[in-house]
């Protein structure tokens, strides 16, 4: 998402784009930062409680910051061949309430969305507004898998 | 971590071990899920607010888990060699409150440690325990870069 926090309003909603989950990419993320057996091999993830070949948690929510940056370097490039301006969102300094709902096997497809929870401006710096974005990703079933709450800092509308 | 839920106390700590941040891993992670330029170029990084090559911040969130897993399997392995019980944790659902507070450049040197904050037996799943556990990434100047909350269920010893 990109764009002034003057123009942002609560329940304002971004779909991001969607990431496919492949056993081969599963076992890669999960080879390098999360080894453990039902992330890294199908048999082991068809005897564990998941049922499945399944993504690392961590992947899950790093592949939706992937669609997230897509997204902003997207609506900056269509903002710029418009000629407009392209304010481009403060980078974050956290998340809060990151919840894992359902398990992502091998084959599923995430769809990520933002949206607007609530929205202030900063006090102590006025050229800036800061949102609650609630970031979620739901599979090809509908099924929410991940949830979680970041505080973005939003450029404000030079004044003229 | 490993181990039963009665032998845990609130104020255990555990250091999970390092993870070295080099520019190539750091370009190798941003190229895969957060490409941003302070992440994927030096001379971007040094003019960014962050002043140098930077790790994604999923990326240090990522280091946490590995060193954690990596962890939990050298304890197993040790308690196997003693001829001990192994326990392991279960899975995590989510986590609360994860900061950023100091960027990770190419070169720092991140120390993980978990600590235990609360813990209470689990009122529907009588055969778990569940502690709320801090973890936390220091860097080689001792200041702290990451710090998040997790909820873990751990087994019981179960009854002779």
């Amino acid at each position: 998402m990109i764009g002034y926090f003057e123009d942002i309003a609560v329940g304002d909603r971004c779909e991001l784009g969607s990431f496919t989950f492949t056993a081969e990419g599963i076992k890669k993320f999960a080879g390098q930062f999360d080894p453990q057996r039902f992330h890294l091999d199908e048999e082991e993830g068809r005897k564990s409680l998941f049922g499945g070949l399944t993504a690392s948690g961590w992947h899950v929510a790093s592949a939706c910051i992937r669609v997230m940056v897509d997204d902003g370097q997207r609506r900056a490039e269509q903002a710029r061949l418009r000629g407009e301006p392209a304010p481009s969102w403060g980078p974050s300094a956290g998340f809060r309430a990151l919840r894992w709902i359902k398990p992502v096997l091998a084959g599923d497809t995430i769809a990520y969305a933002s949206e607007v929870v609530t929205r202030r401006e900063s006090k102590s710096r006025p050229e800036w507004g800061i949102l609650q974005v609630r970031n979620t990703g739901t599979n090809q079933r509908g099924e929410l898998a991940i949830s979680f709450l970041s505080t973005v800092f939003v450029p404000r509308r030079p004044t003229a």
